[in-house]
Formats: structure tokens, sequence, C-alpha cells
């Protein structure tokens, strides 16, 4: 009999979903719309529907299938239980249960950041290792923390939130998350356009970035070019991370650290600006600590989800 | 028949040793000196000895010791690995296999840290929860993290370095692990004076501290007497602790910290301190958090060490 899974990626706008044998093989993945009219009630129904679809297409048996795990963006421990989704409109309430009942087949389910974690040390950047952080720069930061192949959701699903981990005393603007000084304030894309916008607001020092629209993509594209103002950009940037990645060494430490998110398709140029300043301040029993790119892209969700229910 | 099993704590000079029964109640204790002699080639030895004489004594069989747990002041991995023992002159070996062939019977080892904070967990200030994190305030700063009841020790055992954790950009001083800024500079017992000491040579304001030898209980006696100079030093202590357990708060998100070791003696009145620092910077998931102060004393050590073997 053959064996498949289901992962499942609940985001904002749109529902990823992706059909993997237990190997690990991606066999097909698709998308649908994520309704968040009436509080979301109508996002797993939809789920499970779309399952149920893709079985019928596929003439799969209820047995062949070992279960769908799902990743959500809030906080979801380890039971199941989300404590709210403010994106998707959602309150407290158990997804596993919930969409258990729908389906009638075994559910796992994850913050979403943390089941992206899993799926780069599945399948991705971190694959063949056991303990892992990944941290994704985005428009936000999100961060996940692998323990030994297990995701760490922390008891109120809370764990891993690598972004707002306090990194600088002397910030005035607020965070998002209405904190000050948070590691996402300095190294999401629009924390790296911030850095950018605030040394060239300091000086009228010539640069490949004066006069335009600064992206983090341009940052780093004018890092790769040797801008002065750009590498000093890049050295404050890798001085943010490499400190906050220490300082997470220091309570859970990784073998391997996976950098991933839209900032990092920079490449292997910020792993040099993290590393020199992790090496800095991790204790000595943490700096072995590798570095590496996330490989999955925006299917790290669906492959950590998948992996959820192979345990 | 009886169920026993033995907590070993492996300190510097003394190795201090427990017997339990499996509901938790120490039946016993006792010391026997650390002989660190030839790279402390009869620590081991000597505790099997130890073990076996309190059986004979007792004369119990083996059938009814459900093993040894081992804490050893250094970093260990969850397989027993320690990975080298400064103050014991032990090199890098596994203490579980190493007791086990000694012994004959199942052993467990972690380091002392980590241990500690399971005791607690178990039978001390964090009893009935399942994730807690202990920092220990004494000559330094240790921490241990729990995890679903169990300990958090890290790729190589150095997770749970939580007064290795970063915390000040501006330190000129260098801690005892080569690196500057962290907590352990700030809020040890040793830390504590520094603290003082530099507040009482920034001004001549008057003090109950002034011209005396000051320790860690004089500042918090000051404290409790109101003296202003010392409420400074306070919140100074408060303000790097609090910070310092938000970001570890971030990564791991448990339900209550243990504050233990020497400092926390002076009881609930440094949790205050602590406590409105974390609530500033901690993540708001992870808000919710608890402080308690340890109650195990120098027991915790045995007490957690003989929790692992009846895992």
């Amino acid at each position: 009999m053959n064996r498949y899974c289901f992962g499942v990626d609940i985001g904002g706008t749109t529902v990823k979903l992706g059909l993997f044998n237990a190997s690990g093989d991606l066999l097909e993945k698709w998308e649908i719309p994520t309704v968040t009219e009436d509080n979301g009630k109508a996002i797993l129904p939809d789920v499970a529907r779309s399952i149920q679809k893709k079985m019928d297409e596929r003439q799969m048996s209820r047995d062949e299938v070992l279960g769908v795990g799902v990743g959500a963006p809030g906080p979801v421990d380890s039971e199941g239980t989300v404590y709210g989704a403010v994106n998707l409109g959602w309150g407290t309430f158990s997804i596993k249960k919930e969409l258990q009942r729908l389906l009638n087949m075994p559910v796992e389910a994850g913050n979403d950041a943390n089941v992206a974690a899993l799926g780069e040390m599945w399948q991705g950047g971190a694959k063949g290792y056991t303990d892992v952080v990944l941290v994704t720069l985005g428009t936000g930061v999100g961060g996940g923390v692998i323990v030994h192949g297990r995701i760490l959701s922390g008891s109120t699903g809370s764990a891993g939130e690598i972004g707002h981990v306090h990194v600088e005393d002397g910030e005035e603007t607020s965070c998002n998350c209405g904190n000050k000084g948070c590691l996402e304030q300095y190294v999401s894309a629009t924390g790296v356009v911030r850095l950018a916008n605030r040394k060239l607001a300091e000086s009228d020092r010539p640069s490949m970035l004066r006069d335009r629209a600064v992206s983090a993509k341009a940052v780093w594209d004018a890092v790769k070019q040797g801008d002065p103002l750009a590498v000093e950009v890049a050295e404050d940037f890798g001085w943010y991370l490499g400190k906050a990645l220490a300082i997470v060494a220091g309570v859970v430490n990784p073998e391997i650290f996976v950098i991933g998110g839209g900032v990092s398709k920079a490449g292997n140029v910020l792993i040099d600006y993290i590393q020199k300043n992790y090496q800095k301040y991790a204790f000595s029993g943490c700096r072995g600590a590798l570095f590496t790119l996330a490989r999955l892209g925006n299917d790290a969700g669906i492959y950590g989800s998948a992996r959820m229910v192979l345990d």
C-alpha cells in the first residue's frame, strides 16, 4: 500500500497545500484562497474539502493517508491549540481537533514559522540535522526552534519568536509588537531599509543607494558591488542578527542556523556578516554552530506540516 | 517490592548523594569528597562505591534500584556525554556509559544547572509545571531549561547558559567566559557588588553601603530598608535580569521562571524588580509567565538527578 500525507500552510490570503509520500517527496502542490470573512470560519472546512477532492481525484483511500499537518499564522502549542490568529480572524481553539472532526484522520498543527523550521530540517537547508534554528527575514522576522527533530512550541505556542528578541536599548521607534528595540526592527526587509535610510540621512556621503527608493535587495546588491555606505548597513545588520543568534544559542544550543525569507535571497554574503558577530557574542560551547541558507522557499511550510504527521 | 533511585550532584569539592523513593521523597542524603587528582579519574569509582555501600547498609537488592542520575559541572548532552569539566579535571567522555559499567544499573547524566532546574520542577518552586526556566544567582549565574518535563540539553550540552546571554553593549570588563556584557557580570553575587561599587564611586551620596565591604546580602538588606542608592542598584539588577529573561522567554516560552542561588535568599523583593522589567521587554504571548523562588537550595541537584532516571 502507498502511504501519503498532506501538508497545509495557512496564510492571510492563500492556503498552500501539498501532497507528499512518506519518503518526503512533494508529489503535487496547489493553493486555495483564504476566506477570512466571519472570523475565518470557512478556512478549515475549505481545507478539508480541498483534501477530500484531491483524494477523490487520485482515488486514494483513507487508509493510505497517514494524516494532515497544518501550519497557521499564530501561536500554536504542542497539542494543536491556536491562541488567536489575527490575520485569519481566529480566536483560541484546537485546530487539531476541529480538522480531525472534519476529515476523520490524524491531524497535527503548529505555528507557521515553527513548521517552516521543521520543513527546512526535513528536506531543506538543515537536512541531516536534528537541532535547528530557522530565522526568516521577510517583511517581519519569524523564527522556529527544532530540538531533537521536534518543534519547540513553548507553553503557549510563543517559543521561537526570535524577531521580537530585544537587541537595542536605545531604540525610540516602536516595533509592530509594541515593544522597542526588537530584532525585527533591524534585520527584516523593512528593517534593512530603515538602517540604510538612517545612514543616508546622517551625512552627504556618496552612495549607489542615494536618490532612489531603497529596498533590501538594492542594499545587498550595493554591498556586493562594494558600496561603502551599503557595507556599513550590512555590518549593522550582521551585528544585530549575529548578536541575537548568539543569545538564542546560549538558550537552545543548536547544531545549525538556517537563514530564510526574502532578504536571504541576497545569498551567502549575509552569512559572513552574521557569523563574525555570532562568533564574538556566542558562549564558547555554542561557537561550533553552522550557518546555512534556507532551500525550500515558500514551500517550507507545507514540507514541515507534512513532516509533523510522520513522527 | 520497594523502588528507589539515587541522585548524585558532583561539585568541585564535594559530591552530594541522595537516596529517593519513586514518589520523590528524599530518604537520606550524604556527601563524599571530590578527588580531582589525576584528571578526576577516581570520582565515578568513588560514587559507585558509595552507592554500593549504601545499598549494602540498607540491604537493598539491585532490582529495587531504578537507576542513578548524575549532575556534573560541565556541558552534558542528552546521551550523557560530558564535553569537559574544568573543575573536575575531566575531558570528553560518556558519564552514563562509564557509571553504568561500574554499577551495572541504568544511569542518566546531565549538566548540574540543568539538573537543578529539573529538581525544582519535580519537588521545588516549580512543582506542578512542566515548562520551566531556572536561573541560579550565585558566584556565577547558571541556568536550566525544562521543556515538557525534560531537560533541554542542546546539541553539545550548552543549552540553558543564561548567565552568558549578552545584555550590555557598553561593557569594557571581560566576563570569566572571555566575552563582555554577559548577564553574569551584573546579577551574580559578584555582579551585584560590582553594580553597587560602581554606583558608590559615581558620587558622594550617603548610603548604608558606604565605608564597609559590600556584599550582595548587604545590598539587598539596604534595599529592604529603603536605602536610595541600594534601590538604584536593585533597579539595575532587575533591568538586566528582567530583560534577559524576556529574551529567554521569546525563545522557549516557559510557564514559570524559578530564581535560585545565594542571591535569591533576599526573597520576594528580587522578583518585583525582575518582573516589572520582564513585562516591559517580553513578547506579548510570553507575558503570562510566573516568577517564583527556588525551594530546594543545595539539594536541587540530587533531586533533579534522581528525577532523570524516573522518566
